[in-house]
């Protein structure tokens, strides 16, 4: 089993930690290793469900936070072990995992050993299966067998914002609008209906479509509706009867999965729509007062999240949570994936210097 | 082997041939039988290439005639043996092939045998593989590698047609149009560039075309522009950078293949356009002084025929040829075909009185 030395700087364990291969599935080797170096500490209760692990101080404190990270990664492409580069004269640590998540979690590895009487309560968890279908994620997991570790006054999520504070997220919604015809022989085209050609209205509508910019307590979420496939067609010879959109809804966090649907059926008002998928979105939580704290001690100006994240779970939970971790969100899954060190270490003591300021 | 007896009845002809199973790949033991019953005819100069067998009266007559029919079937779906039905009163034989085209071939067999002095040389020809790819079409093979069989001032082809004269028929292309984007996460659409969306307008463009009637030496042609086949998409979750429209049109034998292309990408202008297959269409032929004949002796109306048929290959080789069959050619391929006895029957004594007449 790998040794994590959690005195080392964030960025020698970011390279530790990348280097233990954890694509979704194969989690527990490096699992073990967080197990082995967080299960020693006296200030923490440490509780592991498969290869999720949590650590509470339990400080007495009146307020908690949930600081997580997951420890996953996409699958390796020629990119592990990491190495270091250097960009633009700047230090970089490359590889798979470097941005998503795994230097996020090594600030918090850190920090959760270094910060034996934080100011605020904090349960950490580092969890499995992020990169992978929600019904094996192991956040979702948790939240159903012990809710209770979830109790909070605000959340974080070391996703990569590139160390900006990244409020909430959109919602999603995938549907598919399906239109129907008669199949024929193309020689004969006029005894059937076609189910493509059909589909041509469907089509202009998503072309024409503008997106909507909503503010929800004071970010801006930018929406976007997309056709994401399409598929139809029998033969080279067949009028089909059968054409299918697969539209991608990504909705701001002041709208629920409901109105989220409405709003796809009025635009697509007159064809069959069916509801194939949907999460709901996250409110930044910055009007927490938890949250404005957080804000000001790492000095962020907060921006809105457009991917849907783990956050949305917290905030199901009505705990407020933000994104908030090193690394460009643009180069997670990227081969090219790499985060600058400053980032990290910038991360690194915002976070110390809001848990520890007086 | 089975053996055929040429004496027989058209429509028990028709119950042997279709009980002899020749699904495409698999006619040899239909071309045995048939080979074996002709082949000892003193009359018929008879040769074989593959599956395909070819045999000609050579009574010096000024005009030859070539009389077509292919000896494979789609493949079987529980409809073989073949039964007898009645519908309305009238007597059917059902069963795969009875329609595309063992009928049609029945008659051509009969007559083969019958007519030991025909007052027009005949080239009778039954052929393998018209079910499938054009490369592995028997008639296909032989105006390859002996164009001399074909020599002749008019040609039928046994196809279904309702036991009335079908003249020519529509050409076929299919082109691909294909729209490009940019890919994205579909969390931040704004950044890619959607290629479904960008088919929007082709698709706009094909259902509302208004396909022409077009007529040519008498006979209206219905032209058809479709799309046969839709497709794009990476991910549920990622902007796709590609769609494909496949469309087929059907055009009048006015048209030349090169002129429906020119209209195809002037429908699309704008639009990449990649025309995958084509075949040229065949004018009726009705002009030839033998088909004015033809038609008047048999006492049929011409109509068109819409689906491509083998009549073009004896149009691209300045042979004017005609579709004639019993069977009603919407039933070919479906598991319920079945023809009608009186329209064997007519078709027999139509090419009869044609080929004896004074």
């Amino acid at each position: 089993m790998p040794e994590l030395d959690l005195s080392a700087s964030s960025a020698d364990l970011t390279r530790a930690i990348c280097d233990v291969p954890s694509v979704s599935g194969d989690e527990t080797p490096l699992a073990d290793a967080i197990h082995a170096a967080i299960g020693g500490l006296a200030h923490l209760d440490v509780y592991r469900d498969g290869d999720t692990i949590v650590a509470r101080t339990d400080r007495g404190r009146a307020q908690r936070v949930v600081i997580a990270g997951h420890i996953d990664t996409v699958p390796i492409n020629a990119n592990v072990p990491t190495r270091d580069i250097e960009l633009d004269g700047a230090p970089y640590i490359w590889g798979r995992g470097t941005v998503d998540m795994k230097a996020g979690v090594a600030v918090q590895l850190k920090l959760a050993a270094e910060l034996v009487d934080p100011r605020i309560d904090v349960t950490w968890m580092w969890y499995d299966h992020e990169e992978v279908a929600a019904e094996l994620n192991g956040l979702n997991r948790l939240s159903q067998t012990r809710p209770d570790l979830f109790a909070g006054d605000f959340a974080i999520l070391g996703e990569p914002s590139n160390g900006e504070v990244e409020g909430g997220c959109n919602g999603n919604l995938r549907a598919i609008v399906r239109t129907h015809g008669v199949r024929a022989h193309s020689a004969r085209a006029w005894i059937g209906e076609n189910a493509i050609h059909r589909a041509a209205p469907a089509l202009m509508r998503l072309a024409e479509y503008r997106p909507r910019d909503v503010a929800v307590e004071g970010l801006v979420y930018r929406e976007g509706l997309n056709a994401v496939r399409i598929g139809g067609g029998v033969a080279g010879n067949v009028i089909p009867d059968l054409c299918e959109i697969e539209v991608n809804y990504r909705f701001a966090p002041s709208r629920s999965v409901a109105e989220a649907e409405d709003h796809v059926r009025n635009v697509f008002e007159g064809f069959e729509v069916e509801v194939v998928d949907s999460s709901e979105g996250a409110r930044p939580g910055l009007d927490a007062p938890l949250a404005q704290e957080f804000v000001a001690a790492v000095g962020a100006t907060p921006k809105p999240k457009y991917g849907w994240t783990d956050v949305a779970r917290f905030s199901a939970l009505g705990v407020p949570a933000v994104n908030y971790g090193p690394g460009d969100p643009h180069l997670a899954h990227h081969d090219e994936e790499r985060v600058p060190v400053a980032q990290i270490e910038g991360v690194e003591q915002g976070l110390r210097t809001w848990l520890t300021a007086s």
